[in-house]
This record gives C-alpha cells, sequence and structure tokens, in this order.
C-alpha cells in the first residue's frame, strides 16, 4: 500500500485544459472540510467547515481550514457551494467572508438558514443562490448540477460538476436510506445519468467505508423510541444534535402516539428547529409542543424534553443535567435517551455523562446497549459499493476521514475495479491534478491547524499549544529581581510566584538564597546586562526545581533596573 | 431504581458479631481497587491499585485510593491480599506500605515477583507470604481460603473469607475461559463447595456486567494471529499489555509456526516476560528470542517485535514509532497488531496510534476490525449468571466497575433469584454492614481522590486542577509593581508578563497605564496596602482582559514596597 507523500514540493501552476483539486481541510481528520477546485484560472470551493479541538490543542476554541493557499486569489473564486448545514461543512464561513464578504454562498433553502443563522451571529449578510435538487447553475468555467443526498440533516446535496477538463461528481455526506422520513432519497438514478455521461473524478464520503454492510435506515429507530415511551415512568429526557430534525421528528411522533406534551431546551435546539419547521422539514403534530416554563403543570409521566448533549459536551444541557447544573432536575426514574453514537474520540465523554445521570437514579438508554437508538448519517460500505459500481468513474478521490477511512474507501473503489493507480490518497494540502484523464497527486501546499482562540484567529501555533501543556502538566515559577542599575546590588525581590504545584507554596523559600547567590556571583563576575541575569536566575531555579520537586515548569525571570 | 446516597452520613461503629466491608477504590471508576473488610476490631485488606487519570486530572500522575479511613487503624490490619498483578490491584501498595512498612502481602508467586518488582524501585522490601488455589490461611479473624480463577494475566485468585460474623466470596478479576493457554481455570467447583457452604457476600466483577453473552475463549485468537503472520510481507510489530503473558505466548508460538524470530521492546516488556518465563507462566520456544538489537542482521519477513502502547499511551513504544519517534523506524508493508480493545476513555489515543501507523504505510490489524485479535479479561453476562447460580448468595456487592457496570451487574443478580434488598450498590467510601445476614448500606466515609503528583502525594487538590485547567484554557498575566513604602510612587514596573496567549504580547502595552493610573488613584485615596493594591491592579488587569481578548486568565499581581 503506497504512503503518503511527506517530501512534496509545491507543484507546477495548473497545466492549461487540466482540472486541480486541494483539499484544505476534512482529509486525515473527520471535520473542517474544504475542498478547492481549480480549472483556467478560476476557484469553486466545496464547503467551508470547523474541526472541534480534543485535548491535544488546550484552549482553543475552533480549528478552521488553512485558507493561505486561496489568499492571493480570492477573486478567482466563483462560488462556495455549501452541500449541508452541519458545522463540519459551513462553520468556518464567516471566517471565509471576513476575506471577502462578496463570496456567493450556494446551497439549499435549508443550508443556507443555518449558515444565514450563524454569520448574523457574526453580523455578515451574504450573498446567497438557493439551489435544489435538479437544478443547474453555471459558475464561470463550473458548470453545477445539484443531486438530493440522504444525510442526517435534511436537504443535503451532492453535487455534479462540469469543467473543460473534466467532470466531477462530489457526494457530500451521504447515505442511502431506501426509505427515509421525509422520502428524499438519495437520487441513485441522477448518479447513474452522471455516470453515462462520464465522472472523470468521484469524491466520495468515507466516514463509514470500514463498517462493512448497510446503514440501518433511520425508521427501525422508531420501534426503540416506543419502547422506551410505553416503559417511562416519569419523564423522558431525549438527547440528539440539534441539526437532526429527522430524529427530533421521531421523538414528537412517539409523544403524539403515547400521549405526552415536548418542549425544546436550550438555544441552539429551539432555533435549529425553528428553522426545520418554518422551511417544512419539521411536522409538529397539533398541541405536542410546549414552552419549558410551562412543563412544572404537566405530570412527570406527560413529559419530554428535547435537548443537546448526547455526546457528553461539557457545556451542554445534558451533561450540566448530570452534575446537577441545570434548571432541569432529573431524578429517580426518569428516562434519559441519548440518540447518538460517541463521535471518536468523545466516548470518555459520553460514558461520563451516561454515568453521572445512572447516578442521579434516571434509566439511560443509549446506542451502547441492545436497542437501537441511533444510527449513522453516512453510507457504510455496502453502499459506497453500488456508488461505485453505478457511477463507474474513472478516478476516485476518497474525502471525508481520517487516514483510515480513506483507505478503507480506496480499497472498496479498488474491489470494484477502479484502477489502483486512479485512486490517490490525498491529505489536507495535497494537490490532486486531473489531466487526460487520469487524477494523480502532483505535489503539495502549507495547510496547517488554524486557530480560534479568544479573540484570534490564526495566530496561535504549536509553540503557544507547547506553553499551554506546559503550564497544564508542569507549572510556572516566576521570578522578579529589581536591581540597582550601576551597582548590580538587589533592591527589591526576587519576588516568587508560583502556580499549578502541588506542594506548599513555602517550599518556594528554599530557592530564594539559591536565586540572590546566583545573582551575586554573576554580578560579582561583572555581568550586568538584565537578560544575562535573567538567564542566571532561570538556570538556579530550574535545576532546583528539577531535583527537589521533579517537575520541569515554566519558568519566567524577569529583572528590572532601578 | 434505587439511586447513590449522597447524604450519607458516618456510620455507627460496627455492631459486635457483624461484618463491614468498605470499599475505598474501584466502585464508580475502573482502577484503584481496595476493599477494607472488618470484624470485631480487626482489618483484612484486598487489593490496593491505583487509577490513571486523564485530562480531568491535568499534570498528575497517578491517583490512589483514599487511605484516611485506616490511617488511624494500621495496626489492625491483619494481612493485605493481593488478588493479581495487575496495576489497578497492586499499583498503590508502595503508598500504602509507606504508612506501615511492614504489612503482610499475601499473593500467588507471580503476583508477589510483580509487586516486590515494584517495590524495588521505590526501595522498598515487604514482607510476603506466597499462596497458591486450595491454600488455606489465617490472618487473625479472617480464615482465608485461595480459589483459582482464569484472567488476562496468570496466577490470578479469588478469595474465600471465612469470619465468625458471616463469609464472604471475592471473586478478584476473572473470566471463565474454558480451555485456557495454562489449564488453569477458573474453579467453579471451588465456588460451589462454598456455595454450599453458604456465602453470606458474594463481591463480583462488574467490568463486563453490560455485556450480554459469553466472554470469547483466548484461544480464538490464534487463527487471527496466524492470518496476520501468513500474510505479513515484511515485518511484525505486535503491541500488547506488558503484564498479558498468554497474549505474548500466542505471538511467541505463531512466530515459531511460521519462522519468525521475536525480540521484546520496552523495559516493562522484558521485565515482566523475563518474571513470568523464570516462574513457568511463559514458555520461550527454543531459539526464537532475540535481542533487539540483533533485529538488523535479520530479513524482514522474520522479524517479530513484542512492545507496548496497545493503548496509544503517547509515551509507550507505539505511539512513538507513529511519530517516527523511536528507533524501530516503522514503514510500508510492516504490519502492526494491536493486541487489545481501547480501555473506556481511550479510544481517541488508539485511532490516533492506528491513523499514524497507517500514515507511515503500515497494515494495522486491531481489535475494531473483521478479525478478532483480542478477547477480554472479565466476565460477560453469561459467565456472572453462571456465578450467581452456583454460588446461590445470600447478598452480592457489585464491585470493579463504572456506577453503570455495578447496576448492570446488580439487575443480573436480580434475574437469577437474588432478592433486590440483598444487593447494596455501593461507591468508593460507602460502608456496607453485614448484619444477620443481611448486607446494607449504613453509612459512608470520606474518599477523595488522592493524586500522586511530582513529589507529592495527596497534596493536590481540585483548587489545583482548578488552577491548572485555567492556566491550561485562559493562560495568566503576573503583574509586578514595585512602590516607594512612604509615598506609594511606583519606583519600578509594572512588569506584565503574559502566558498562553495567542495574541502578540504587544497588545499588553495597552494595560499597563491603565494599571499605573489605578494605581495612582489608589494612592491619592490614601490606600498604601500591598494587598489592598494588588488586588486594585486584578480588578484594573481582569477588566481590560476580559473586553479585549475575552479571555479570564489567571491574574497575579505582586506589590513590593521598596
Amino acid at each position: 500500500m503506497s504512503h503518503p507523500h511527506p517530501e512534496l514540493d509545491v507543484p507546477a501552476p495548473l497545466a492549461k485544459g487540466a482540472v486541480r483539486v486541494v483539499p484544505l481541510g476534512g482529509l486525515g481528520e473527520i471535520g473542517r472540510n474544504m475542498t478547492v477546485v481549480e480549472h483556467d484560472g478560476q476557484l469553486l470551493i466545496i464547503d467551508c467547515g470547523v474541526l472541534f479541538p480534543d485535548d491535544h490543542q488546550p484552549g482553543v476554541d475552533l480549528i478552521l481550514p488553512d485558507f493561505e493557499y486561496i489568499e492571493d486569489r480570492l477573486d478567482d473564486i466563483q462560488a462556495v457551494i455549501l452541500t449541508h448545514g452541519h458545522e463540519d461543512h459551513i462553520g468556518a464561513v464567516p471566517y471565509l467572508l471576513r476575506l471577502k464578504p462578496d463570496l456567493p454562498l450556494i446551497g439549499s433553502q435549508l443550508t443556507l438558514a443555518l449558515v444565514e443563522a450563524k454569520l448574523k451571529e457574526h453580523r455578515i449578510k451574504p450573498y446567497t443562490l438557493g439551489v435544489a435538487e435538479g437544478m443547474r447553475e453555471v459558475f464561470g468555467h463550473f458548470d453545477c448540477e445539484f443531486i438530493a443526498v440522504n444525510h442526517s440533516i435534511p436537504d443535503a446535496l451532492a453535487v455534479f460538476v462540469r469543467t473543460p477538463g473534466g467532470t466531477l461528481l462530489h457526494t457530500g455526506d451521504f447515505k442511502m436510506d431506501q426509505l427515509p422520513l421525509d422520502g428524499r432519497i438519495t437520487d441513485l438514478r441522477a448518479f447513474a445519468r452522471a455516470g453515462e455521461e462520464g465522472v472523470d473524478l468521484f469524491l466520495t464520503d468515507s466516514t463509514n467505508a470500514t463498517v462493512p454492510g448497510f446503514t440501518a435506515p433511520e425508521r427501525d429507530i422508531s420501534a426503540a423510541i416506543d419502547k422506551v415511551f410505553r416503559g417511562a415512568e416519569r419523564r423522558i429526557i431525549a438527547a440528539c444534535f440539534s441539526s437532526h430534525m429527522h430524529r427530533v421528528q421521531q421523538v414528537l411522533d412517539a409523544a403524539e402516539r403515547n400521549g405526552r406534551k415536548v418542549a425544546f431546551v436550550g438555544r441552539s435546539m429551539i432555533r435549529n428547529m425553528g428553522i426545520a419547521a418554518d422551511l417544512g422539514h419539521l411536522h409538529v403534530p397539533d398541541r405536542v409542543l410546549v414552552d419549558v416554563k410551562k412543563l412544572g403543570d404537566l405530570p412527570d409521566d406527560q413529559v419530554v424534553l428535547i435537548c443537546t448533549g448526547s455526546q457528553g459536551e461539557p457545556m451542554a444541557a445534558l451533561n450540566r443535567m448530570a452534575n446537577r447544573d441545570h434548571r432541569i432536575d432529573v431524578g429517580v426514574d426518569d428516562t434519559i435517551m441519548l440518540l447518538s453514537s460517541p463521535i471518536p474520540g468523545n466516548e470518555g465523554s459520553v460514558w461520563r455523562v451516561i454515568n453521572g445521570l445512572m447516578r442521579l437514579g434516571a434509566h439511560v438508554v443509549h446506542s451502547g446497549g441492545t436497542d437501537r437508538v441511533h444510527v449513522s448519517g453516512h453510507a457504510s460500505a455496502g453502499e459506497l459499493l453500488y456508488c461505485y459500481n453505478i457511477v463507474k468513474p474513472k478516478n476516485v478521490l476518497p474525502v471525508h476521514g481520517e487516514w483510515r477511512h480513506l483507505v478503507a474507501n480506496r480499497d472498496l473503489a479498488i474491489a470494484t475495479g477502479v484502477h489502483p493507480d486512479h485512486i490517490p490518497l490525498a491529505e489536507d494540502g495535497v494537490v490532486v491534478d486531473l489531466v487526460d484523464g487520469r487524477a494523480r497527486v502532483v505535489g503539495a501546499v502549507p495547510c496547517g491547524y488554524v486557530y480560534v482562540d479568544g479573540s484570534s484567529v490564526g495566530e496561535a501555533d504549536e509553540d503557544l499549544l507547547k506553553d499551554r501543556r506546559i503550564l497544564r502538566d508542569e507549572g510556572f515559577i516566576s521570578v522578579m529581581v529589581v536591581i540597582n542599575s550601576s551597582s548590580g546590588a538587589i533592591l527589591a525581590g526576587p519576588e516568587i510566584t508560583a502556580r499549578g504545584f502541588a506542594e506548599d507554596a513555602e517550599i518556594f523559600d528554599q530557592v530564594r538564597p539559591k536565586i540572590v547567590s546566583a545573582i551575586q556571583d554573576a554580578t560579582a563576575k561583572g555581568v550586568t546586562d538584565p537578560h544575562q541575569l535573567q538567564q542566571v536566575i532561570r538556570r538556579a531555579v530550574g535545576g532546583w526545581v528539577g531535583g527537589k520537586i521533579r517537575r520541569r515548569p515554566m519558568i519566567i525571570p524577569t529583572v528590572v533596573e532601578a
């Protein structure tokens, strides 16, 4: 199996008539999806999402795609196509529009409604063009036809892009539930027509490529939900993503069948369900919905709450309920449903919230148990094989996955007969050129993690994160000394401040005499420069703390002359 | 379902003739197992392990049981029984022996060999008594009979404790593989004999109580391992726990069958396999083992390396190989086997190391795929049901699990006919008394997390961890000012040091004038006390940084008089 290309250089400019594809996010991680397509001097962007940090990026708020590649070419961008409204596809749009506010955003009604709500918080009013499946729009050299796909959010699209240099079919995120709640199936006939016309490059969602078989239908969940409703003695609290309108629909329908009222909890849930209802993606049965403040008037066994936090997110409603830090006081014989499965990496948080809720006496139903309370939003290996066989692409570029997912997706394509040489394996920043019907890796451009951190965008870097890890694990010692500028005598200090240590603060009194003698030795030797004296202090403190308490904290010496 | 008892008080002293059980670790978390059994003024301790921190305990090295409950009663301890040699059962023994070095340690040969090796690093030479299945030893009021159990480390024991106040059967950690590699099955006949005599309290391993069915046999893995060996083009790197001697045995046997040589990598692997081989728990086929330094002489397709790191531990060999930070240079078509499944919470680390190794071109075989390369070390629901039916205990105390595991284990016992009132649900610190054949919760004693942190034991607390989280997420600003002790005029400073911020350091120049004017305003009003001036500085800086960069860092003002 070929391996990625760490020694790739920046490639030559794109040959005339060729098509270039550069992923700036979403390949090598699940998140911050963004793909740049180029032909004859023009660019088309597909998606612009965020990645959420984990404990490897302490203190960071969001991770964006790296826009450096397009920063000098913003005027070449014809359009930004948004395949659907998930954060990992639209979350970075505000930061892109800061660079060029008039970039046109292309998407379905629901997708645009969600991104406009997000942009409103950033005080940006975008240019948008609403599209729907079956429509065809031309943006410069890019003739785009939109195709319905089924996913874990309504109104998701795939896009078939025709250019003079070749055709691309990008699935977006998709699965192929044949009996979806809204009847809007992935349009396999449109995939077939594209295949008959000829798909030069097929960009496919790799998320579940490692999962054999087929993704279970959404409606299978209703049996499990009904079972929970029938057995629930007191209140029911259902947690899911605030973008999963069909999942919420199932809970609303079960509530109606079982004579319960439903309240939405939390700003994002209320906002998104409002948008969905306005656009017809959520059908609220008559008189089922109530305001959460009115729930106290109802008997517990008529209450359903729908909230966020099914991934154990610390600040979301469910975890705060588990920690008794929420207006809703979970108690004995309440029933909680976690209607999602843990995103890789979130498992610890999910178990933590489950244990916490159980300790309060609640029954917790989750995807790790025997009831099917969640199905994935992504095509498994079985569906992907259907797609490769129907589309019969000339080339395949696996997208939307960690390395292991991309590799597995490639293996599926190979199994259906696509030649291995026609399936480049790329990561963020790797450049793939489609020339004379063959797609291959031709180089790579810089593409790092861009951090949103506090008020800053793109300023936090690895050195900062390293500093934060040191502060977290080892603490810091700050030393200030005021010295006489002529004689070098110590006028004030050493003032020592130490934080992040388990040891009693008094222990640091022991290092004071060592600092004093180190300074005196240095000044006796004629050293007067404050910077050099700071180094002297650093060495004295570092040596002591390493030996005495076996730590390697950040040491910050400050020498001031007066 | 009854819920835990947060309002429990310290219980009354133990009634004469009764038996008291106090878990100090292992209930409510998987780790730091320790149980204190009391009768008529005497104590018996079962196990004394550690818990490894996660990102909720930044900078912490280890988490110990809370010894406070026994600190004033050390002379009452008759013995410390160690059921087996895993870290979560022996890892805290050095810290317990610091309190009383002559506490006798009771365990099997292998268990004692492992704990003695650990104690040697702490320069402690313990009193030990080696026991084996079938033996019976009396420690004060505690008449202990040892029973063989099968687990993921050899030589594990259950213990049947007879006291004048009742009998206890503690499974230790166990499963019931009927065809184990060493032929040493869990002695169900001994459980049956105990049941016939009468088991008043059955303490059972809850780890896999949520898993329906039966734990697969260890030998099932050999087929998967052979398949990997047959298909491996270059080197094979097998990662597993350095305590899993049977798993290592399978790799050694497969190497012999397939004409490969094996080298152990890493200090703990080499040490533990040496101990195991000396005691007859590891059988190294002739001429299979080589020194890792000699591997370069062999062709790649004759090489097998056995190392640690199957949980994605950052400092272990496998992760360092994935980051190209190890003497072993993993490359294209090497095959890596992760011979364990992720411990809950470790999933992110495991995926990270798998992706990293695949990016280097290696084939990675792991328990998330289609081949059975791991089986659990713990009994599933199926085995636990056998145990409840054979033992027919009067009372059950679920142990060794998070809350959800304990609850599930209790449900299994109820299903076999044990009355719910005879199955207390306890957590660390909860006191369970066995009186007149009935076990119930009677109170709770303080039992917190005790942190080993740097050179300190038990000094780190929640405030420290909170400080560390602030440092990690928000950074700190240290401000030092030297003022004239009489006039209050500023002699030097404000010297501002800020770390952990993405924003450029120059931004903090903006707060300097605010500090100066805040100090001047205060001194003009007659404020001269350095502590009050520090508060003035804190408010000035806090207000500015919250508004300007939307952070809430640790602010450390220091005012020195000169």
